[in-house]
């Protein structure tokens, strides 16, 4: 069976509890089961994995490469910072897609560049917490 | 029952017959009756449209202001250039998604800018022809 | 008699229909029926049009090379993109007065350049509905 | 009876006296004597004052704070480079008309920012000193 | 017979008409009825359009991918706004040959950048219009 | 005994008079009042100076050099404008340290450089009228 | 009691002990001791964290959101860098002041940027470890 | 006989009195005192005149349209600020020259550029006092 | 008979022997060889020189002031970095045509500007070897 | 006997796994047996280190204070993005060289900045692993 | 006797010959007799040099290390664009003034940067040909 | 036996004789004869070649094509203006090393860019004249 590794970068263990307004009711927990259940009816394993740590999220895409047929990855602010992200995603060989809750494009400037942009096959921007669960289908066609 | 107006702009009429390494097989025909036939089944109409004229679709989205409670648009190389196509939309008050086919942050540096990202609820890009059955699938949920 | 073309750009048609608290309530037949008065009144005719097509607009600045003597253009989102309605309006011999309903300077940044502005003789920016009639009596001035 | 402000900036003192090409015959006198009469027609009373000093002119915009209902301001080449004046406009409650009489977005580049644009209801340029006069006639509808 | 689509953007209606300093005194008809003899001599079929608007030159852009071997296009000032151009061009798979009548180098800098020229074979400015007739000759040796 | 200039920049004799929301209930004779009982307290004399033209605040700057051991100074808008007072600063031997009742990275771009912050020690933003209280204890503290 | 979370960010921790010219010779153990001392003295809890890595100071301002009435950090050179720490903040309720001990302004062009100012109440830099204190002082206030 | 005006910006009063290692140590006295006596050696007048405000020295300009021939201006760090001043200049029909004590171009970024070279015919920078000689001399030979 | 100088700069000698993918097979004498034979058809002379030393092409514009009509040159890289081959042809009276054997608006961003372009009459690149015949076709016509 | 630290930054430890086209066939073991063997060849210890954590590193740097003589680093993708790290060198007293595997000045725009090199005595790029041995050829010859 | 290196840059060798409304009527032979003479008459040797090669004014100014007391130069085009003129001038102990005849801060933006300025100790730009004798005084004063 | 080009160019003929701070005390002949020893000791020849003359530069660069396996090249200032030496390299089919003495990173922001760094195998700098022979042994193994 193949395995999404499904990553989430810097304050979205605060999901659901800060700025509902923008970011919405649903915790990451819950994210985090929605969507193993989904890939789980799609065939697919799915590994969570959540951390403030720039060098932790990399690490973790190091662990995908003999692991992860692909990866969902939402890097929070580490999407505008992290070269170092862009670079482990680029010695990963399986499918990328990247995920914001809100949309990125509205706020403020620095908020609109991404170096995962630059690997990531897809980019999903404001469909709330849906959109991890359209990365995940989109994985499932790519995969299959 | 509710509609949605589904809008194409310039040059995605040749979609399937041009660069299909990067836009893929489908043509824009295949790309309509799928998203009518999923908006049926989530309860909803679907309208849609394609032109290579600004003017044209700008006329549209006015129509849609009465008759649509939602816009899925692709708005091609326009989603660069018009601001009368953002003041449209910003004229119109249900729901807006925004899909590119392809993903345009790795291409061109004169298409990292949108500026219908500036009104859409939400932004999807590089999923291929599926994205616009991911943003059809999320208005059901946002006028449902 | 000499005549005035007053020429609306895209969205212009929504005049009193949308977002009132920056445009107002008078729609644009309100507009153009009181410059229309307003002309006659100053002894000048005066010809309306509004279109969301750039080329509709070319055109008729081009019929209007033959028949007016002057023109009040509010080229709407087409001010800040357009550089060929500033080439027609560069092959126009006569007076052109720039109109905006709104102060286009406390907006976004992408509306605080003009490309009209570099060849009409005023600009009028931020005075409501009003700023049309301001650019009539000017005209009148001017073609006297 | 309400009153409004006409404030010149540096240099105005010479309307009428150099580069007429650009500026026109009139004086300055002219101007605030024309002005003042259609206050008057129009039920208003007029303040006029000019000064090549940036903190006289921020003097007599701290006095409007309570005796005018509006200011018509051309604040010449303060314009571009003053935020103490823009800073004091937002001290004012009343309305604010911005005039220059030519239209500077055609001249130096340096021109072609403004930032009592920030705060002004609207902006008026090229109409040569018939831009006061329109100015004054858009303060009354306003205070009216 | 191969045949060369010669195509002319916004205002080149006006060619002769307008800025004979510029543009010279030759008129539109004149350079599309020199330019088809000129193709007859080499052996090429010509087909001339003209147009304001920018969708009318993609509808003819996209016409040509069945019907041309080559596209001769003076994209006017669309040449320095248009992705959407840009786009159907590169949905043609002839050559492309890009003409302007005046050195556009010398002219204002937002003249100075050329969407079209990213996917043209070659560029000629400042010929007047033996350019066009220099763009036919080379399409002549292109297609041979 | 040693004394402190302080010095206020334009606008700021409104404090307290105008949006309160930003600059709180203190006018700038309390705070005056309030760092003179202090600075005797610690030791020190002290001279208060308002002005909303910057040639007054260079002489007061340049009357510094003979009189005052420190200058601490809010120069209002002439923060991001004024060379001539760094360069005035720059000919006072003593501390300088500077004051912002607001948190001026917060607001407009253009608030954000600050010329004097090339020469001052310190630099206090955004802790309201105790900013020149602060200030005035660190200047007991450099000066003693 | 109320708490407030002093947080140092990445070379801190050397702080007395390299560049004393720039940072003097207090140790920040003499630091953390006097806030603390001074912070109990005006009835309020201190927690002081130091750390090298982004994402512990992350975690540690998660943390404060349940257990802290205000945060005064010093982030060092993720101060420039770091919009997960201000996307943590922005998750934090209550009040915020940003310390540098030198006056960053004078230092490299890169330095002169801020991400934490765009949250934070009041920012205090070069007072030296005053900058603290006076941090402290002025959250006593804003707590009270 | 002809006069010469000599005007010196902000600061410059302290001439010779503050850091001697880059202006030397002539204070204005003398500088004013040999080029009067220079002056009248080559058969003009001469007048001086120095102030820190700069509407101060836009009066003087204005004063000179009546009274001078030439210009001789120091304009301190206004040169790098005030439009108003180049305006005034503009509006000043005799010959100007622009000195710099110091080699302005090795200093910091901002003293690079000068509002007042727009319009001088002659700058001279870094010949110390005797720059303000050479130009006298200039203006001697083109007043001749 | 009329003259035209042929001038080609900075490793044009290896014309036809390097990246024959971007430039072709002929080589520099061949290109001469066409050009001569192509200018006596004309009734004009040409006089071919080729150097990699800016100085040197800048002593043959100067001798060419005397003796040529007009100028046809391909500066190579000196294009985009040489004022003083600007200057000199900008001393040069008669027509000059610049040439480019590829598409350098393809190319990397420092090969799109031109400071020859400001002076050139007309400019032509991408059209191979071609280029040159064009251009001398061109002269031909001007110096006619 | 003095030490060299070698330092590693993130996605090093892939080295010989990942894109071999770019960064050749050699683990980060063998790097590090290599330049062991050729550190003790030269008479000094070498300790080694890498790490996906920038605090890590920085942690590591700050030990190197009290036990290395110098610091041989290749910062990954850090180097672009860590003032942090710049900030830790800056605090250790040694040399410091700084090694790129491949030649970043080829690659995207984004990596041809490093903070690193403000610090660093040299910098080598290009070499492929051969440059970590000329690195620990140069501190042989700083150290001797 | 101390000894000025007189040296001139590109074109200057058409001093006199070329667009005399900007540069005048005198020949660089003239000039440099007249600055000989000047310099005989305070006490110093002149040797005079121009090229339109780089390489050779570098070579010159290597010259100038052993046998000048000073150079003045007038670098023509390489002011905007000769980094290796600088380096030149670095290696040089004596005194260098800058001479432009034009002011060239009032042609070309790309006119107004020089890399000679960074080194030079005055410039004195736009006193025609007087420049040159303004810095043979200037330099008689310094070597002195 | 394969043969090295080590071609250094303007100003570096001075090695050893100016700013030794920054370049060292040795001369280039003494690192042309170190150069030649360590290539022979590897089994290379090697040609030296120093010159002022952007153009000489060129040719030489010309004259490896047929003689040389690979070029060791330290451009000096030409490393940041000539894009004609860059098109010399990209007709060299051999390997090509850059070559720094100081590190260039630390110096002014115009010595941050390099044109022949977009062509080079590898860049060296800082490692002084070490680098020179640093270079030589990377092409020992590349020619090998």
């Amino acid at each position: 069976m193949k395995t999404i590794y499904l990553l989430n970068g810097p304050n979205l263990n605060l999901l659901g509890k800060r700025q509902p307004e923008i970011y919405g009711h649903e915790t990451l927990a819950d994210v985090e089961r929605d969507c193993t259940a989904l890939a789980q009816g799609l065939g697919l394993g799915l590994v969570a994995f959540q951390s403030n740590h720039e060098g932790a999220i990399i690490d973790k895409i190091h662990e995908a490469r003999d692991r992860a047929a692909a990866i969902v990855i939402n890097p929070g602010a580490f999407t505008h910072t992290s070269i170092a992200i862009l670079d482990a995603l680029n010695a990963f060989d399986g499918a990328v897609i990247e995920v914001h809750i809100s949309n990125v494009h509205k706020r403020e400037e620095f908020r609109h560049h991404s170096y995962v942009s630059l690997r990531a096959e897809g980019v999903i921007a404001g469909l709330g917490t849906e959109g991890y669960k359209a990365a995940v289908r989109r994985i499932a066609q790519l995969v299959a």
